[in-house]
Parts: C-alpha cells; sequence; structure tokens
C-alpha cells in the first residue's frame, strides 16, 4: 500500500516527535525547506500541515510558522483495535490463552449489537490475553458467522485474530468504542482472578467493513491496575472523544 | 472571539451533520459551491474540508469529492473539561453541591501531578455533581494557589469553576485526560452511596495555561451506570486517544 506524499510527509515529522527530535515548542522547517527536502510542490506539505494541525500536534497556520505543541502522538487504526499491535507498538510482548471458541445463536446482548436477528449464528471467542506474561484482559469477542467461520482454520492461542482476518481478505474500515466501567462477574473473576463485583476497565468495540456491515463486537475487560486510556487537547482542536450520559 | 473564515465553514458543515442536513453517505458542496456560498477564495473552503477529513468527519480528497462518513463529531475543548458546559450541550441539567473548599498543603498524590513541591500550598475542592438531579460524579479538584484563590469569591454550588475562572482571565489551553476504573474508596462510598470497593469510572485531568503552567488537577469519579466515553475511529483518520500500559 503505497501512501500519498503528503501522508509521507506528515508521518516524518510525526516520527520525528516520536523519538524526540522535535520536542514540544520547537518550530519545524519552513515550506520551502519541507519543499525542497521532500522534492515537493507546496500543496502536499501545506496539507500534511493542515493535517498535523487538526490532529492537534503542531499549532500556528495564517502566517505564524508551525510549531510541536504535544508530544501525543495521534494512533493509528489498528492500535485501538488489535490487542498485539498495540503491545507491539509500545514494545510489550502480548499472549494469549483461549478459552473457548464456539459457533452457536446469537444472544439478546449481542444480536442488537451486530444488527443482527436474535438466534442468528456467530462465532464466538473467549480469551485471556496477557501484557509481559502477566494476565490483562478477557476478551469476549462475537463474529459475524460468514467472518467468524474463518476463525476454524486458524489457533487462536497463536496471536492476532485481527491480522489473521486481514490476511484472509477481510477490511476492517471504521469503528467504534466505549469506554466503560463494570463490575467483574462470575468469568470475569474466574480468569482475571479477581473478587466478584471488582472494578474492571471495559472498552466496547463494533467494527464495521467499508460497506458499512457490523462484522465483529468486542469486550474486553482490563484489570484497572494493568491499563488505561488517555488523550491530550488543546483549545484550538476537536477530539474525536465523546463523554455520554446514559439515557 | 471571532473566527476565522476557514473556522466557520467547518463548523457548519458539522452543524449540518449534527442536525441531520448531512446524513452518512451524503456528499458535500463542491468546492466551487462553497465558495460561491461564503464568498471565499478556495483556500479557506480547501482548509475546512482539509480540517474535517483530518477529524474523520468526511473522506475523499485527492480528486474525489467529500463525503460524510460519520455523524460523530469531534467536540470542542469545554467538553471534556466543564462538566457544566458538557451537560449543557447534550440537553441535560447540571447540578452541584459543595462538600468543601480548602487551603492546605499538597498532599504525595497530587503535588507531582501540579509539578509543585509537596507542601506547597493548594485549594481543593470536593464536589457531589448530578445530572438532571440524580447523583453522577464525586469530584476532586486541586488548583494551585494562585488560581485557587479566586474561588474564595465564588460560590462553587452556583455552577461551572471552569466558566468562572475564564470570566476572571484564566486561560486554560491544553489539558491531558486519563480514563481508568477504580473502587470506590470510603469518601467515594459515602457521596456516591455506593458499596466501598464497587466500580468507578474515573477522569483525571490537568489543565495548562498557554505558558504550559500546570493550575489544576481534578480526579472525577463517575458512576458508572451515568456516565461513559466513546470514540469512532476509521483506518484512514489517526486518533488521538492512547490506550496505556502501566508500567
Amino acid at each position: 500500500m503505497s501512501m500519498a506524499l503528503h501522508e509521507v510527509i506528515a508521518e516524518s515529522i510525526r516520527e520525528q516527535i516520536r523519538v524526540g527530535e522535535l520536542t514540544i515548542g520547537s518550530a519545524l522547517p519552513s515550506e520551502s525547506q519541507l519543499c525542497e527536502r521532500w522534492k515537493s510542490s507546496r500543496g502536499p506539505v501545506r496539507q500534511a500541515l493542515a493535517t498535523l494541525r487538526a490532529e492537534g500536534v503542531i499549532t500556528g497556520g495564517s502566517g505564524k510558522p508551525p510549531v510541536v505543541c504535544t508530544t501525543s502522538i495521534p494512533q493509528p487504526f489498528d492500535s485501538l483495535l488489535s490487542y498485539s499491535a498495540w503491545a507491539r507498538a509500545i514494545g510489550r510482548s502480548a499472549g494469549q490463552r483461549t478459552l473457548e471458541l464456539a459457533l452457536r445463536p446469537a444472544d439478546p446482548l449481542v444480536a442488537p449489537k451486530l444488527g443482527i436477528d436474535e438466534g442468528a449464528r456467530v462465532v464466538q471467542v473467549l480469551r485471556l490475553r496477557y501484557l509481559d506474561g502477566e494476565r490483562a484482559m478477557l476478551e469476549r469477542a462475537t463474529f459475524v458467522e460468514h467472518v467468524g467461520r474463518l476463525l476454524f482454520d486458524f489457533d487462536c492461542d497463536s496471536g492476532s485474530i485481527w491480522a489473521y482476518l486481514q490476511s484472509r481478505g477481510v477490511n476492517f474500515s471504521t469503528a467504534s468504542h466505549i469506554i466503560d466501567a463494570v463490575a467483574a462477574d462470575p468469568l470475569d473473576s474466574e480468569h482475571l482472578e479477581v473478587t466478584e463485583g471488582s472494578p474492571l476497565l471495559r472498552q466496547q468495540r463494533t467494527a464495521r467493513t467499508a460497506d458499512g456491515e457490523v462484522i465483529e463486537y468486542h469486550d474486553d475487560r482490563y484489570l484497572p491496575g494493568m491499563v488505561s486510556f488517555s488523550l491530550e487537547n488543546t483549545l484550538d482542536v476537536r477530539t474525536s472523544l465523546m463523554r455520554n450520559a446514559k439515557p
């Protein structure tokens, strides 16, 4: 997959911030310097800077020179979707033990999440996930039947379901995430080895293809000592994280 | 505070999505139509579209016409900072009962969050927050002394501390948010009326001025049935929410 020049330029600047070559308050090279360095016309350079401004990575614009204003680098799509990809990206090791792989009728809880009829067949995977060998999360994944059946040819103990499904041609395109806190139920309690009722951080997500078909629903429950979510925002930049009131 | 034309254009398109005039899959007017409508040159229109693309609100670019791809509209700065502003924005009513307003030395927990010495004076506010009259959150706020002292002239039962401090010239510019789950401690238990040890959703945040001075630290604990956080993301757009492993 080739990247457009403006994406290459933006990613190179993100990388310079990530490794600390550019720190908060550093000025970026001028537009002309960036054009020269990338053998580019003004268009791609300006588009790269507009992207970084919209992400809240740099300030400036309208004549003011762009300056780095955060070291918090916006995350690629897979870092919120794939536990394995995320662990690798932060230099930690992900592990998993599959507790169950089942074909069964969708229950009243998951059917509406997938937009399918109750009783339609789904494939469900229950896995305990580890971080550097320590238990970190209990993963309940539900796939629509035609996607989930691909997992019968896969060793779910071996690694990323997300990477495997992509290799089989499943195209994840958009995802919705909901983060809340829940009390450990008996299943959580058994596998995460915590008292029933104790706090867990939950990330629910649904993923869709480019055609809008919902193909998976996850209910991932983290031990609160192991994982948190964070975000930086600024006055000038909108953020995609919403706070929601239960209706 | 006046907005630049490109911001006005972007906000008008967000508003059309918010109210349902533009739905998922709708094509935006062409660049020339937008230029005509806003009596604008190409520059501001393109900058508005680049912002919406970077926010993940529209797809397209490089010749493809822009199409609306989400109804999840990125949030302005105050919606993650001000509980009162957030409640108003979603058409609910925020309430508060002040339990304590205190000037005291910073304890070992909050001093590092504010980047001040342990024992330096801070102003702390403890408030129980309501949503439509129902208890929703216990707010522990700590302010550096010179900011917090402004609160001695304010009735913390009357509404938004954030709005009041802004009216007194305090300029919040950037903020960091950390979301995790915690067990209710005795104070939470007493005021939120839950059993000790039961799950709460916590949002910690630190807010800074444009000069980078950290002026407040919040530890807000929500009843899990009342509030969640959510996010939509797509393959093409980076998101600012990070998943973090505890070290």
